[in-house]
């Protein structure tokens, strides 16, 4: 399906982030790179956009980024850009003779929108437009600017920004036909050229449909406050709901705020996985080499490489370079990593010793823990199978696993005293030995059970 | 689909095995059973079974058999089943009012015949019947009792035990449609009652096609050679073209020989499994006891655990009992049971000498391997997307590791003398250590330049 993107206008009130809206940065990506990246991701793939102020510019960078992101990209000129956006949608008028996706090239959104829009069926004559009945809930919109819309049933009624009358939003996210283009034109001729003005027409005739975007974002990148919610909302929706209790209160904040920094670098999410693992190899070498000191850095440098470890995902889907290779790399890299740990850990409490009884709960933490990542996803997908999405899956993950060693170190250094008559490091391999094999032989029982 | 299945005959040729053709046991399950479960697995699911000779005691077992599995049977009784089996598909005609499959009870074949013939398309007066065009290559094939067909184009033209010219064998497996019930009418009025007689009725109007099964096997078990045919035919068909080498040549046909007997116990394929799991745990503790005694004791017994982990799988798919959880169980204890033996061994070579290198290399073998395992599938899956099934994948499997280790044992034993100059033990590990962790890596950079 094609899709129409609006990057004509001038943004005077960010006029001071760069002379070019659709280029101001948002987190590593300029605003119209990354509307063309989310929709791509939802699924489109023919884009066609309409610039208009500093044309050349935008252009230029839009090809650019076409080649260099692999996008098929088609370029609309609209030289009167400044006398209504309703303008910016005609000029495609000769392009798109199917139904098509409009978008603004100055919104953030929720792609999951798209994602079910575009399978709307739609009749010869109608439009769908994304609208938003949050309209008390909703902290992201600018009151006086944005667009509201009156819907009854299913209908819009009536649409524009100084309406009395509303119960909705419009989110700028459309699923039109051609028939948008003779409706534009009508509202012209009588002196209105925006696009808000066709959709009125249409909506007097019954053809514009609402199309409920649920309790997804969106947001109109219009001022400074603006921009600095959509960088929130987009670093706060970094957070994953598989996330272990260690990551979402511990790590996730701190990478999150280590990640706003590197989007803006061109720094490669598996060079973030590299370097993690490279860390957690450095930390295994100090605790391999033994002693107080040595073995606080290792442990400091292990979770430091857990937070990390976080990163490079979080680049990844801010940046839209999330790529199959990049998270089974990752996934690799960890399991190295946590044997290397566990290995140096094991070895650290083992060697001043001689107790084969350190070797072997050691060797049972990291066959453990290996099982848990080997079990995890087709346990997941059979307990979801069979048990719904809400069922709690029981499970100590890798932010567990590292910052009960990260734990063990900072304890043990602490008390000191108490080193020689509780093992502190000790206690965290035994600990992580038990919960994992027992998570694992747990697991086999439920699916046996359930088999 | 409804699927008609023959099993009213006698079968005399084959009455020194028991008095119930349908019921004579082929590897572990009976031919009808056989049969359904076969046509279950290529998705077939709502089965009608026509039984006449001995038929209260047929219809008991099937009754028994079709709550144990969960099958969805109607049985239908042809008391006149000494007249020929046209009779026999006569039976069903009330019940029958869409296109289904028909296959004989006593047939053995190829699943893949049905999964392809269940899925073409057929006009109203059409049969559609699988033939074999291997008549000179078949060697399962009774020459004087199969039905040979004459094929033109895609026609059949003529059909019989007698006819002189043909050029393919009648399967025995249809793809029906009603109108085979009014032929075989017209051919029961002019005094032939067998199915054959029906064909060619339909043959003479040119309205049944042939259907190739290519390369596909089929066995029609009338007599006590067909019977030992269709055993080694089935047995042959377990070995997997993702076996290694050690596995093809060595543990498989061993597996199989055991599996034979297996068959005809009670004994699940999960019991299998876990059996093969408890020899590694008890060959690790050899290791772990030191001594070449139970060096070799131990070597031998994660030899034999691997030639009988192919058990498992073997009697699961020669009885139609494989399950998802069962693969993955089987999976998980094989991992874990790798890490067992490493660590003994490991140890093993470790204990006497107290040299830290013996640690770490057995280290990098246990992680090793279970990378192996654990990129498998991935890496695997992404090749063939991106080089097609053909490529030879990089791979060390569970055989040749544990194969390394027990040649290590008897080469060990053999050369005593040598044991103190060459560590043998230690070269299987650091050999297990080299290669796995190399295809890991090797792996990585296949998908990253290919990603």
């Amino acid at each position: 399906m094609k899709c129409l993107i609006l990057a004509a206008g001038r943004g005077s009130r960010l006029s001071d982030k760069g002379d070019s809206k659709p280029l101001i940065p948002l987190l590593g990506l300029s605003l119209i790179e990354r509307t063309i990246l989310n929709a791509k991701k939802a699924g489109l793939s023919d884009f066609h956009v309409v610039t208009g102020y500093n044309g050349e510019k935008v252009r230029h960078f839009l090809d650019e980024f076409s080649r260099k992101r692999n996008i098929e990209l088609t370029h609309i000129i609209n030289e009167e850009w400044s006398k209504g956006n309703g303008l910016s949608v005609l000029a495609a008028k000769d392009l798109l003779n199917e139904k098509f996706i409009l978008l603004m090239g100055d919104h953030v959104f929720d792609e999951s929108i798209l994602v079910r829009l575009k399978d709307e069926r739609i009749s010869e004559h109608e439009v769908i437009l994304a609208v938003d009945y949050g309209i008390d809930a909703n902290t992201l919109i600018d009151i006086d600017d944005v667009t509201k819309v009156l819907v009854g049933g299913d209908r819009i009624s009536d649409i524009g920004k100084d309406i009395k009358k509303y119960n909705a939003y419009d989110t700028g996210i459309f699923l039109c036909t051609p028939a948008i283009f003779g409706a534009i034109e009508q509202s012209a001729a009588s002196g209105d050229t925006s696009l808000s003005g066709g959709i009125r027409i249409l909506a007097e005739k019954g053809q514009v449909r609402a199309f409920d975007i649920r309790n997804n974002f969106w947001i109109d990148v219009d001022d400074e406050e603006a921009l600095r919610k959509a960088r929130r909302k987009l670093l706060g929706g970094l957070k994953k709901t598989s996330d272990g209790p260690i990551s979402r209160y511990l790590n996730r904040p701190i990478s999150i705020r280590i990640s706003k920094y590197l989007v803006r670098t061109d720094i490669s999410p598996n060079f973030i996985s590299f370097l993690s693992f490279i860390l957690c190899c450095i930390g295994a070498f100090c605790f391999y080499l033994g002693g107080h000191t040595y073995f606080l850095l290792g442990a400091i440098l292990a979770q430091a490489a857990s937070v990390i470890d976080g990163c490079d995902g979080e680049i990844a889907r801010l940046k839209f370079r999330g790529t199959e290779f990049g998270a089974w790399f990752d996934a690799v890299l960890d399991r190295y990593a946590d044997a290397f740990l566990l290995f140096g850990l094991t070895y650290f409490v083992y060697s001043p010793t001689g107790n084969i009884l350190y070797l072997f709960v050691g060797f049972m933490a990291i066959i453990g823990s290996f099982m848990n990542s080997y079990t995890a996803d087709k346990y997941d997908g059979f307990m979801k199978k069979k048990l719904g999405e809400k069922e709690q899956f029981l499970r100590m993950g890798r932010d567990v696993r590292m910052f009960t060693i990260f734990l063990s170190a900072i304890l043990d250094l602490r008390f000191l005293t108490l080193g020689d008559k509780v093992n502190l490091p000790f206690l965290a391999i035994l600990f992580v030995a038990i919960v994992a094999n027992t998570v694992n032989v747990k697991r086999m029982f439920i699916l046996y059970k359930n088999g």
